[in-house]
């Protein structure tokens, strides 16, 4: 049963409901066949995609499955009937007419079901969703990679100007990919009038809450209940290693800097975790493998979180770093696998302070730093307090609303 | 070098940093020996705990090591020395004078490390921390398990009253033990009044915000951005498996109930993940390797997040449930796979059906689910939006906010 397009089936088109992304592809369906009940199509630059019954059945767009209004799918694949099949298959020149506003680009794969139910899937689609293991590794080599730093790229830190990313999209876009890629960037120009970093924070989304608030100010105090909000040196960490989920992305602005010392550093913890990953693989394996435990606690609250400090993702690529050793509680292992462990933290915590690996700034007021929290660590060095006041106010935006706008500005071309 | 108590040194004692917790223990420290290195203490339950130098060393309680301000660690283990050794071992009979409020419990273990430092461990702590396999277990035999219910169970559904949590704190963690345990609880006698429901959820922390608010209204709106916002039928889900961390806690209050249908219908996640162990065990470890995408894309947003449908913790148990019919996109695996994986799906949603694991209520103005969103699947039967009002509002608590809070009324002894 193989067509080759084009051809119209001739039969009254199904309805579909496209994806907010229009799927474009510039390669054509030449062929469509049945084998060992996949779907097999034959695509004009040479490619084999075949596809499992189940998982088109269960991407079907038609508007009975898919409801128009929020394009979320009704259909059930539970609902299949478990010996489905197809019935024919054909290709279909002309595009479907889409329930949406949105068109649907060149031609579709029609498929006629066992159970009777009809579907059409745009080729674009089809290119976009293919499990075959070329398609899904060209899929993954199209995700973007993390640039890795370290002192050498300090001249190099990416600087946005405030004004520019909120009135201007394209500037938003290019600062948001920054994030995304290297995690470290300064934004300057801002106001130095409090709550003025809200500003950049909800261009993007609305704030990671904790409890030290929506907005946190960063002073010392006179009865302080992080160490953050003393004078005394801070040795690079993440913020809120003590939550499930760390916060994704630290806004740190300056209002006011007179005092002397409090010295900004920043180290790459992917860098640090891909140098221990090659000069020392049995420490990495260790710091990828044992969980750590954090503590937030004073006497109203009582956070606690374990995890190792390098998580690793399904691809075995580093994902985040989590630590703060003045948050850490007490290592929960077997008295047998401290000597190793031991061993891994304290290198880890030697490599933090290796020059190649640091940044080291002065915030000036209108001065805003945003990272990556999961994934750069900040340090302080200690300030006088007597010398002159040092004002920082700080918010939290997590990393799916980075991605979520990002998207966004990407879908509209900004 | 075996020292048995009561002996005092005669030296100046250590001055220490406890825990907020005072970490009591019925038990005698009778021996303390140095072997291999290690520090082998000797109890009077006949108890043998070891504990390495480098977790001692790390875990110094002095005013040195630990800042009495914030009780945070400012030792960096890393400043030890690498031939750190045990000079002397000693039992303190007397108490060491702590640094804050609290008393230390008893007697202390005191050691003199080879550099010269000081350190004294009380016998409580050590006790609660050792990590020889006998401790180690018990304290994984101490943590709660969870309650695992079904259809038979909709008659026990613990109930508890809004005056009572607002005003009680014994009965608000009588509640919080129930969200823990069983992560299904119905809240009555909540006034009817908009954002009533932030009473219940401020006595505990602060509210998860998300795209759709920090209160989000659940009633069917003309252009909805979710099936949640339509009258249609929603199959059992857990809310947001589009984000990186779902809302840990969902509170949803019933202000005006006058439409026909649109029943609550919950299902303990935990429990049909066991029961498909149990009698799939093949589809149950699909469920728990494969991801899948859960997406939220409307004009303005665009929200994704892969991972496997089943999460377990790293003792190998069930940890969250993420599923979502509506929100999940394709699935991105090798075609070979999808057989097992669409068999393993289709199992997973027939047994969301089966009505023993059902519960279903119908909800009266006043009252407020209130239940763990990364266990248990919460559904909605269609209702008629022509045969009256209908007006829920809802809200998140992450499980982080329910923890801390428990384990503060937990050590208030409420």
């Amino acid at each position: 049963m193989t067509l080759t397009p084009p051809e119209t089936t001739g039969r009254d088109p199904v309805r579909i409901v496209v994806d907010w992304r229009p799927f474009m592809t510039d390669h054509t369906i030449m062929a469509a066949d049945v084998s060992d009940g996949d779907i097999d199509l034959r695509w004009s630059d040479g490619r084999q995609t075949r596809f499992n019954p189940f998982f088109l059945r269960d991407n079907c767009p038609c508007t009975l499955c898919t409801l128009p209004l929020t394009r979320e799918q009704v259909f059930e694949i539970v609902d299949a009937p478990a010996d489905l099949s197809v019935q024919s298959v054909s290709i279909s020149a002309s595009a479907a007419p889409s329930a949406v506003s949105d068109t649907v680009d060149g031609p579709t794969l029609d498929v006629v079901w066992s159970d009777g139910h009809r579907s059409a899937y745009p080729a674009g689609w089809l290119r976009a969703h293919a499990t075959d293991d070329v398609s899904r590794a060209e899929r993954r080599a199209m995700a973007g990679q993390p640039f890795i730093w370290g002192a050498e790229h300090a001249d190099g830190l990416q600087t946005f100007d405030h004004d520019a990313i909120m009135h201007d999209d394209a500037a938003l876009r290019a600062w948001l990919a920054a994030l995304r890629t290297s995690g470290l960037t300064l934004v300057s120009g801002v106001p130095t009038q409090p709550d003025s970093l809200l500003g950049p924070a909800h261009r993007i989304s609305h704030i990671r809450e904790t409890n030290f608030g929506r907005v946190f100010d960063v002073k010392s105090k006179p009865t302080p209940d992080s160490a953050a909000y003393t004078s005394v040196n801070l040795p690079p960490h993440t913020d809120l290693p003590t939550r499930e989920l760390q916060p994704g992305f630290q806004f740190l602005h300056c209002l006011v800097n007179d005092a002397t010392g409090g010295e900004s550093i920043f180290v790459d913890g992917f860098a640090i975790a891909q140098a221990l990953r090659h000069e020392h693989p049995e420490h990495f394996a260790t710091l990828t493998q044992t969980r750590m435990t954090f503590w937030n606690r004073d006497a109203h609250t009582d956070y606690r979180w374990s995890a190792p400090p390098v998580a690793l993702d399904a691809m075995g690529e580093v994902s985040e770093i989590r630590f703060a050793n003045f948050l850490r509680g007490p290592i929960d292992a077997p008295t047998a696998r401290m000597p190793a462990i031991y061993a891994a933290l304290r290198q880890f915590q030697a490599m933090t302070r290796e020059p190649r690996f640091r940044i080291e700034r002065r915030l000036s007021p209108g001065d805003m730093w945003v990272f990556d929290n999961r994934r750069v660590m900040h340090a302080r060095r200690e300030f006088d307090p007597q010398s002159g006041p040092r004002h920082l106010q700080g918010v939290y935006v997590d990393r799916d609303e980075v991605n979520s706008k990002y998207r966004i500005l990407s879908r509209q071309g900004a």
